[in-house]
């Protein structure tokens, strides 16, 4: 299967799916053909992959054969409709959307952290939400310092994490707004240059929207810890693609000292730690962007509890946070048939 | 007294400055003159105040002569240097800068809180830091409900904290960088332009920065609760001039209800609820922009914790993070004067 893949990507024209063609060369990932799947209405383009422009087809149930791995990032509701139609034509499917995540049945992975969770049989994985990911590589190498009780997060979430209309609203909106215009939102629904808001989604229980409740239950089911106490408020900010989050741990007894937490994650797969207090230097969504490390700093006991840590964290939503995860988990499946 | 003050503003150039005489004409404060103070750079100058054109002069020992209220607002070594001269000459001074906030002997005032810290003598008054003000309006109603144990705030902070300069910065960069162009800071140490950071004062005890050493010391002092636990996370991102605030706050016993802290805010001076969980409609620094009141939404349980609730609030900086809080201070003393 090494020799050459035929892969699937279904939402190829999104901002994901860019980084995965851009993935997929700078990993030497193992791609025999690359077929670019998307809604009727992008058919007619083409998108460059090493040196070919590779049309665009349209994604219907039989755009899956001879397919090896397809990587779908087109939302849930396309993922529903057509996950299982490339299953069945023989692919694996890594899917980044919130469809499968939180069924029992799929394992919902961060390389770095619970690849046991994947078994044998498995051809479906999830690739959690992309808050979750970025929180949870900073997160778990701390496990190993002491038993984490709670975590409380308020985060700074990018244009990317609502796709490339957003990415695009809040560049021309901008431009607009410093033209004297006013600002007109189109895709989201609040005026988004210079400004920031709770993030677009739902409210659902308990007055958390869906995006907090996403992170609360995928975070419990990827530590494999159902009672975690995580309290989390998403915040869309005016950055273009990589999300922050300013996170509090509370451990069952005092916090490890900040050398034990420096150790812990300088050693940790996935983290770069960013902590120059001297020169005032801590992880910033521009230093996050393009890169696949999450970077962790402002690493600090937390002044108002013995028991508790406070850190600043960054990484890049689109790659992380989306594509790189998920291409991660496809090299995992793919050492683990050989 | 109240016949007409000849008042006087230190900094008067400057981002906070100009609010000073917006809100002398709004809130009908009984001005016979202004002088306009600031460094010898802005002499030359000319701020429009009721039809006229007021010169700016330069700012020294002298400059206080028969003046009744002085407001500063040009740092604290210019505070330090001038407000000891202005009070000599027979002024009474509302402090903008953090120079004598921790004083014991300076009154510390958020007027919808702490009216009864000042005594009939006291001739010098000192505005909080905004983040702190935006943050104690909000959380000063909720401890009628219970005794308040511990408060969790990542800050989301605005360009005007750092001055009309940082202002248009902001602007300057932004612009540079939707044309191409890369971001050079100039006045900030960091990227800003589609970029946050963390607060860029520097780091002190226990790898906390001064911003929020300071929300930590001034909240003590305001709420008169010189053990309270509090833990602050300060960010500075990409908006104008409104700062927003994500608060959890643990009471020593069962969080109240949603519906009694409601009814607490409802009533409470400064506040305005903004928690339309229907339409997605929270406080936004865009809407806080302009505006007197603190506005406070996302009430809701902390999931996490029985005894915590979350909060997501939003308020001027430049309004009542600085100048309206100033102006409210000085009604005060001049009603105590009657």
């Amino acid at each position: 299967m090494q020799e050459g893949l035929n892969v699937a990507i279904v939402g190829a024209t999104g901002a994901v799916g860019a980084e995965f063609l851009r993935l997929f060369e700078s990993r030497h990932f193992p791609v025999k053909s690359v077929r670019l799947l998307a809604s009727a209405r992008s058919v007619g383009k083409t998108m460059p992959f090493k040196g070919v422009e590779v049309p665009v087809e349209e994604a219907t149930t039989d755009s899956f054969k001879d397919i090896d791995i397809a990587f779908f990032s087109a939302g849930a509701s396309r993922s529903k409709a057509l996950a299982p139609a490339a299953i069945e034509a023989g692919a694996i499917v890594v899917d980044n959307s919130s469809a499968f995540r939180m069924d029992p049945q799929v394992p919902l992975v961060v390389p770095e952290i619970n690849l046991h969770h994947i078994k044998p049989e498995d051809r479906l994985f999830a690739v959690p939400n992309c808050t979750a990911i970025i929180l949870l590589v900073a997160v778990n190498p701390l496990q190993k310092l002491g038993k984490i009780d709670r975590i409380i997060v308020s985060t700074y979430q990018s244009a990317s994490g609502g796709g490339a209309a957003v990415m695009s609203e809040l560049e021309n909106q901008t431009r607009e707004v410093l033209e004297g215009k006013p600002a007109e939102p189109k895709v989201l629904p609040h005026p988004y240059a210079f400004n920031l808001f709770s993030h677009n989604t739902p409210i659902g229980e308990g007055g958390y929207n869906e995006e907090e409740l996403k992170v609360i239950a995928e975070s419990r089911k990827i530590l494999g810890l159902p009672e975690l106490k995580i309290n989390v408020t998403c915040v869309r900010v005016p950055v273009l693609r990589a999300h922050s989050e300013s996170v509090t741990i509370e451990f069952d007894g005092p916090a490890p000292s900040e050398d034990a937490v420096r150790e812990a994650l300088k050693t940790a797969p996935g983290v770069r730690i960013i902590d120059d207090r001297d020169s005032n230097t801590f992880p910033m969504p521009l230093t996050a962007s393009g890169q696949g490390d999450v970077l962790v700093g402002r690493i600090r006991q937390d002044i108002s509890n013995p028991h508790g840590l406070s850190l600043f964290i960054a990484g890049d939503q689109l790659l992380k946070g989306a594509a790189l995860n998920a291409v991660q988990i496809a090299e995992a499946v793919l050492a683990r048939g050989k």
